[in-house]
């Protein structure tokens, strides 16, 4: 993973032509003026860990699973927000861990969270660092030190038990490794979300991920059967039973924990047969309004394709559900619908859906827009990574909300984007649909000010303001880590936020883990 | 409802006769020699609660809505688990609240919680008293007194939103009159369980209830999209949109706390379009096994019918899933599954799960056992009454597990039940699955000891080590009460009982919702 921006290198794309002629006319886009820091370059603060600590981890996890080199440090710093991008390449690794540790076991988690504990060092779990919201940096006041509990070692395919569908799998195993292991058998998670290509099993449960196939598969929390955690407190076992009335849902209360409560050292997680058949097309509607109707209607009366997208006029007139074909302006009017279909009965799912598309207002586009939408679909991270470098700032953020107050939500966060940025570049989809709801997913494009950071907090404090005031959650899949926390904090009210934090207490007294992310500190005040 | 038994008295059914000679034959039945007691002879302890206590909840919810004469207490007495029933037969009222007191809002139900927690007054939350598990007996020890607190005022609709398909509803309606109201404009929630013709929607959340078509409507946990929680330490309100990744999911925390966390105020709760076609059907297996993996495959490939039920060989011959032919004995050799389809789609899933069900062995019965069974869904209650009449004890109990997992539940629950109960009648079905497993629902009949009580007790003891011991959870949709309340200990260990213990001590600092209920005293030690 390119330490400063998205995925592999070698993968780099440059801003097409047409689209930068694109930027620079409407955005007013001026490349940077001073030009992004080399990996030499980035200022690392001292190993605040003591000798002591040091010594005591090496004999948990064995002295080649310890490391505080540069290299190792500077690759677990942060994760991979815009400003996180930003700060990299202004050479600023200031949030860098002291140390990075990689336990082999459930044991040696175990361990290493009453070491840590002990000697009051922070502790941050570390899986594939695609975190876009903050939640790979532990606030460092009041510890001893910051280590990274990389989960990387801890990456097995235990078992399958093929006949309750059910994988046990290991947290740092990276998604696509996953997928080869259970293709052999036949199987398949189906979870596929846009950091898919290094995202770990274990961050897609402790951040609650939702894939692009989410119609179909479901959320990665419906795939959670069974859980293992070690917190500074001792272990939890959960899971017995696909469901049960057997009290609150305790799988419940670890998902969407993001480090703060434990370490999920194993998942039982629900597979399925891998489809044999796959189909995505295009449709177009005549507004945004027309399309979300259409998908409501799948979603509440059904079928239900597997992939469901749905583009607004900008972000139709932008391509950007085709990265692959940005810049080849779609003058076309309407929105653009992605709908794909996996599995045995994706002939019958199709026909059905077809039909009813067709009767809600939708336009048959072919296969063609679907087959470029799955083409390019890891594809937005890179092109960010350009945009920055041609004096854009690019970032995503999103939310959910109950059908009816769609509208409202989609107005209100593109209103406090303009408002703050003048006249940025705003498009948004729609990427999963429920019965009662869906979730906005806007892709915000603006020229760089002279402070781009402080122009982007201010944007993304506006929209998260517009969020909450609007009724929506602050996040559908991205997660809360410090970026969201206090808009959380705001979403489940005082008493919610003392519930979670009563139950951190409990299972993390010393307050190491992950400190800063998803909880307020307890002196913080509320707006 | 019959205060010493089960629903409408005018519906009492005697046992049929070839039913009753059956189990003579069989269990060695004998009628009970003490009858059961009149409504006058039940014996209630004097009212403990003190007049400063009484004077500030008439306060609070008004001189009307708090009473203690003897017919209120009594019909607020325990729930209707058979070791209830005997009880009441017995006249043992000792369990009877001191008073019931009715609020008309989420404030007043706030009031009586702050007041009862500052002195020192126990409060059980009751709906429509069906717990079977004990849930609705608090521990007295400590308390200055236990008031019932009765939501049946707080029943109204308070609002539909169609587009997002929501029903915002209180927690007392009960749920018949809930599929009243909205069958009006064509909606369903979809939840029948067992207990449907007296549960409150307040208490479905609360237990995490599921009902007889969940593979078709899901269970209730599934449908609640918001609740509304009154605690002695303030409001929780929960629930923005459909599923979300900002932290854990709270809801999730109240669904199945049983009264020990807060009270349910309101529920937005998603609906669907009433279904215009009902179809139940009637397949036989050749055994439980074949029928199991049926069923399986069906909930791993789909498409899942609304209603999935299978008895095994037992349950099969002795008729129970057809209550109204009990004792018409069905002498043909197998297992007996009911299949029903609601939706606009019941055709196109029938013809696509029927062609599946006979390929994996099933013969097609017709409509008449499936008519049968809906026609009868709701009289296993009633029968109850008459078994204990007759010198029977009958009871229920269940689990889940995943589907690997089941037949070893299956076998050690038996084989529990047989070494404690010498030769009981003991009758199983499958009714509720998943993609990843399933609920398995056990009827016992067996002649009444001299102790039925202790007789009981120790069946249902040692059945609950079973399920423990082999892996399941403690209940699949009955919750956890007292009765579960060691049982469910163990399931999630002593770390899980300190999260909740932690949850708790949050939310009611004064431990006074529904004391000894769902979780251990801090105090007990654990096997």
């Amino acid at each position: 993973m390119l330490w400063s921006g998205w995925g592999d290198p070698a993968k780099a794309a440059d801003l097409p032509e047409p689209l930068r002629k694109l930027l620079v006319d409407l955005l007013g886009l001026r490349p940077p003026e001073t030009p992004a820091a080399s990996f030499g370059e980035v200022r690392l603060p001292p190993v605040a860990l003591s000798p002591l600590v040091l010594t005591e981890l090496r004999g948990v996890v064995g002295a080649d699973h310890v490391r505080f080199d540069d290299d190792t440090r500077i690759r677990h710093t942060r994760g991979k927000s815009t400003p996180d991008l930003i700060r990299m390449r202004a050479g600023d690794g200031s949030d860098a861990p002291d140390a990075v540790a990689l336990p082999g076991s459930h044991e040696e988690v175990l361990e290493v969270l009453r070491l840590c504990a002990a000697h009051r060092v922070a502790v941050v779990p570390f899986g594939g660092g695609t975190s876009v919201v903050g939640g790979l940096v532990a606030t460092r006041a009041g510890f001893a030190g910051v280590v990274a509990l990389d989960l990387s070692r801890l990456n097995r395919l235990r078992s399958v038990d093929e006949e309750s569908m059910i994988a046990d799998l290991e947290p740092g195993m990276r998604a696509p490794q996953a997928e080869r292991l259970l293709a052999g058998r036949g199987l398949t998670l189906g979870h596929f979300p846009q950091s898919y290509e290094y995202a770990t099993l274990g961050g897609y449960a402790a951040a609650r991920s939702s894939g692009q196939a989410s119609a179909g598969y479901g959320r990665f929390d419906d795939m959670v059967a069974g859980l293992t955690v070690a917190t500074p407190s001792g272990t939890l076992e959960l899971g017995r039973a696909p469901k049960s009335a057997a009290g609150p849902d305790l799988r419940q209360l670890v998902l969407g924990s993001e480090g703060a409560f434990g370490v999920i050292t194993s998942l039982r997680l629900r597979v399925r047969r891998a489809p044999a058949e796959k189909v995505y097309e295009g449709w177009r509607f005549a507004s945004f309004a027309a399309g979300r109707t259409a998908l409501r209607v799948l979603a509440q009366r059904g079928p239900l394709p597997t992939v469901l997208r749905l583009s607004d006029e900008t972000e139709t007139m932008a391509g950007l559900a085709r990265p692959g074909e940005l810049g080849g302006l779609d003058t076309d009017a309407g929105c653009l619908a992605i709908v794909g279909y996996e599995g045995d009965d994706a002939a019958a799912r199709r026909e059905s859906a077809a039909s009813a598309l067709a009767e809600l207002g939708g336009v048959y586009l072919g296969a063609q827009p679907g087959e470029s939408w799955a083409h390019g679909r890891y594809a937005a991270p890179y092109l960010r990574d350009s945009l920055l470098a041609a004096g854009a700032t690019a970032e995503t953020l999103e939310t959910a909300g109950f059908w009816s107050n769609l509208p409202r939500l989609y107005d209100e966060v593109r209103r406090a984007l303009h408002a703050e940025l003048g006249s940025p570049l705003v498009m948004c989809h729609i990427s999963h649909v429920y019965e009662t709801g869906a979730s906005l997913y806007f892709t915000v494009v603006t020229a760089q000010s002279g402070d781009p950071l402080g122009q982007w907090e201010r944007a993304k404090r506006a929209a998260g303001e517009a969020i909450i005031g609007a009724g929506g959650t602050i996040s559908h899949h991205h997660g809360v880590g410090r970026d969201h926390r206090d808009a959380y904090a705001e979403e489940i009210g005082e008493l919610g936020v003392a519930v979670l934090r009563a139950v951190k207490d409990r299972l993390d007294p010393s307050g190491v883990l992950n400190p800063g992310v998803l909880i307020p500190s307890a002196t913080a005040s509320f707006r």
